[in-house]
C-alpha cells in the first residue's frame, strides 16, 4: 500500500480559477492487479486547454468530473507491475497527471524511449505542444517557401516551437510575447522581430513595423487583439492556424470577435482551427525532424518548473497570468 | 454622333447610398476609331461588391472615381465597328455597365455566344454570380458527399445558384432569406429547409431546427448573425466559404465579429474568403455543368428588372434593402 496525493476538481471555476476550485487529497494505492501497473509520476504538465475541461460544457474532450482527480500528461516510473510487458524502473508516459502515483491497466500507459532527451521534454517540445506547433505550421497553415510567419504567445510551450520550426525552415519570424524577459528569450531562439504586446498600444501598427510588407502565416495562440492585428497585416492568400485563444479561456462571457473578420474575403484568407489529436499520425515525422534540429542546435526550449503536487494549481493558474517562460511543468518525483 | 446616358459617381456614400451620390449625364459618342467598337448596352448588372468600390479605400479592385461613369458587367450589341473582328449586330459582354452605350478598344469587349440562354443570364446565373456559387461550393468549401449545406442570402443571385448547385449534386440544403415571397421562391427551387430570418429571433435555434445534426458547409453571403449561427451549428471539420457580407457593406463603423469564432478550434472548422476573379479558369467547367443542369431542369433563375439607366441607382440601393428576388438587373435596350 502506497499513499499518493492528487489534485481534484472541487468546484467549477467561473473566470480565472482560484485555489478553492481545487482540492488536495490522498489516496492509498494497493498493489497493482493482474494486467495493471503502478506508476510513480516524475513530471506532470499543465496546459491551457485544461481550462475548457473544467467547464461543464460539451467540447472535443469531456469535462473533468467534480470530486475526481484531474487528468493530463505525465511521465513516470513503473514501481510495481502486474503485467508482463512492464517492469519496475520502466519510464512511461500517460494521461494520469495531477497525481503523484496511480494504478492503471497496462494498455493505458506507453513506454517512453527518450532517445537522450530529458524525460519531461516529452510533455513539451517533444510532446503534445511540439507536435501542435509542427501540425499547425506544416499541415494547417501549409507553410511554403518565402512565407513570413507571425506567432503570438511566442515564448510559450507551443509558440516557442512554432518560432523555432519556422526559423529552422528558413522563414522570417515575428513573435509576440509579454515583458522583457520573454522578449529576451525570443531573441535567444532567433526570432527576427519581436513584439512586446504589453508595451504596445496598437498591435496592428507594431506588427506592420515588424513586417512592413505583411504576413503570410499567423499561428494564433491568443485570439483577441492579436487576431485583429494579424487580419489587418495579412497579405493576400494568407493562412491562419487557430490553436487556441488563451485570452478567452477564462472569459465568463464571450468578448466580441474581430470586427475586421471580413477582410478575409478581399484578401482571400484561410483560417482553420485544429486540435493536435487529429494528427497523431504526424508524430513519427515530427520526432525525426526534431531530433535533426536538436542536433543542429536549431531547437531549444525553456521550462518553468513548480515543485510538488500541491503547487500544480498555482502552476496552472500561472499559465493565464503569463508566468511561464516556455513549458510550464510540475516536478513530482 | 450618338447620345448615350450614363451614371456617374457624384460623391462617395457614407452608409447606404442615396440618390445624391449619383449623377445622370449624357455623352456624345463619335464614330468608333480604328480598332474600336461602339456598343449599345441591352442589360447592365448591379452587384453588392460595387458598394466597396464606392469607398476611397484600397481593396482588391480600385475605387470608382468621382465624376466618372461607374463600371460593371453589361451585355450589349455592336452598333458600329472600327475593328475587323466585330460587326454591327454582334452580341458582346463588357465591364462598361452603368451607361447606355460606349466606344471601347475591341480587346475590352468579348463576343457572347448565348448557347440558347437569354443574354442577361450571362450577368447572373451563367455569369459572375453563378461562377461565384460554383467556385465557393466546389473549390473553397470542397463540397463532398453527404454534406449538409447552409446558404444565406439564398434568394439572391449568388445564393440561389448555391442552393441549386448543391441540390443538383444531391445535398440537403438549408436556405435563409427575408420575407414570404423569397421563402416561396426557395421552396420552388427545391431548398429542403427554409429560414425566414426576418421572422426569427434566434437564428441559431432556427438553424438547429432545420439541421438538428448540424451543418457541414456554410456559404456566407451576409455575415453578422448568420455567421454566428453557422458557427454554432457547424459539425466538426465544417467548411465555410466567405463570399461577402452584405450586412456590412454599408456599415460606417465595423460591427463586432462573431463572439463564438473560437468554436473554430474545438470543431476544427475551416473558413476561407474568396473572390471569383481568382478562379476564372473554372468558367468552362461551370458552363459545361450548368448547361447539363439547365437541360435537366435542375437550375432556374429569377430576375428583378428595373427599366432605364436612370433607375440604375435605385436598383443598386435595392440590393441592400432586399428588394431583389434572384438577379437584380437594369434593362437598357
Amino acid at each position: 500500500m502506497t499513499a499518493a496525493r492528487e489534485i481534484r476538481l472541487k468546484s467549477r471555476p467561473s473566470g480565472l480559477p482560484v485555489a478553492d476550485n481545487f482540492e488536495l487529497a490522498t489516496v492509498d494505492l494497493p498493489a497493482p492487479a493482474a494486467g495493471e501497473v503502478q506508476v510513480k509520476n516524475l513530471w506532470m504538465t499543465v496546459d491551457p486547454y485544461m481550462r475548457g475541461r473544467m467547464n461543464d460544457a460539451k467540447s472535443y474532450v469531456p469535462p473533468f468530473q467534480l470530486g475526481k482527480a484531474l487528468e493530463g500528461g505525465a511521465v513516470g516510473e513503473v514501481t510495481a507491475s502486474g503485467d508482463g510487458g512492464f517492469k519496475p524502473g520502466d519510464l512511461v508516459q500517460s494521461n494520469f497527471g495531477w497525481r503523484e502515483g496511480f494504478n492503471a491497466p497496462a494498455a493505458q500507459v506507453q513506454k517512453l524511449d527518450t532517445n537522450g532527451l530529458p524525460a519531461q521534454a516529452f510533455l513539451g517540445a517533444a510532446g503534445m505542444p511540439g507536435l501542435t506547433a509542427y501540425v499547425g505550421l506544416l499541415k494547417i497553415a501549409a507553410l511554403k517557401e518565402g512565407d513570413v510567419v507571425f506567432v503570438s504567445g511566442a515564448a510559450g510551450a507551443v509558440g516557442s516551437m512554432v518560432a523555432q520550426i519556422a526559423k529552422a525552415k528558413g522563414h522570417t519570424v515575428i513573435g509576440s510575447a509579454g515583458g522583457p524577459e520573454k522578449i529576451a528569450f525570443l531573441k535567444e531562439i532567433g526570432v527576427d522581430h519581436t513584439i512586446d504586446y504589453k508595451a504596445e498600444k496598437d498591435l496592428t501598427a507594431a506588427l506592420l513595423r515588424a513586417a512592413p510588407d505583411g504576413i503570410d502565416v499567423y499561428f494564433d495562440n491568443v485570439g483577441g487583439d492579436h487576431l485583429v492585428a494579424a487580419l489587418n497585416a495579412a497579405r493576400p492568400f494568407g493562412r491562419f492556424a487557430l490553436c487556441g485563444a488563451i485570452s478567452m479561456y477564462n472569459a465568463t462571457e464571450l468578448p466580441p470577435g474581430p470586427p475586421n473578420l471580413m477582410l478575409m474575403v478581399g484578401k482571400q484568407l484561410r483560417m482553420e482551427g485544429f486540435i493536435v489529436s487529429s494528427s497523431w499520425d504526424m508524430m513519427p515525422a515530427f520526432h525525426r525532424d526534431l531530433s535533426a534540429w536538436v542536433k543542429e542546435g536549431k531547437v531549444k526550449w525553456k521550462e518553468t518548473v513548480f515543485e510538488g503536487i500541491e503547487k500544480a494549481p498555482d502552476a496552472f493558474v500561472g499559465l493565464f497570468k503569463g508566468e511561464n517562460l516556455g513549458k510550464m511543468l510540475v516536478k513530482l518525483g
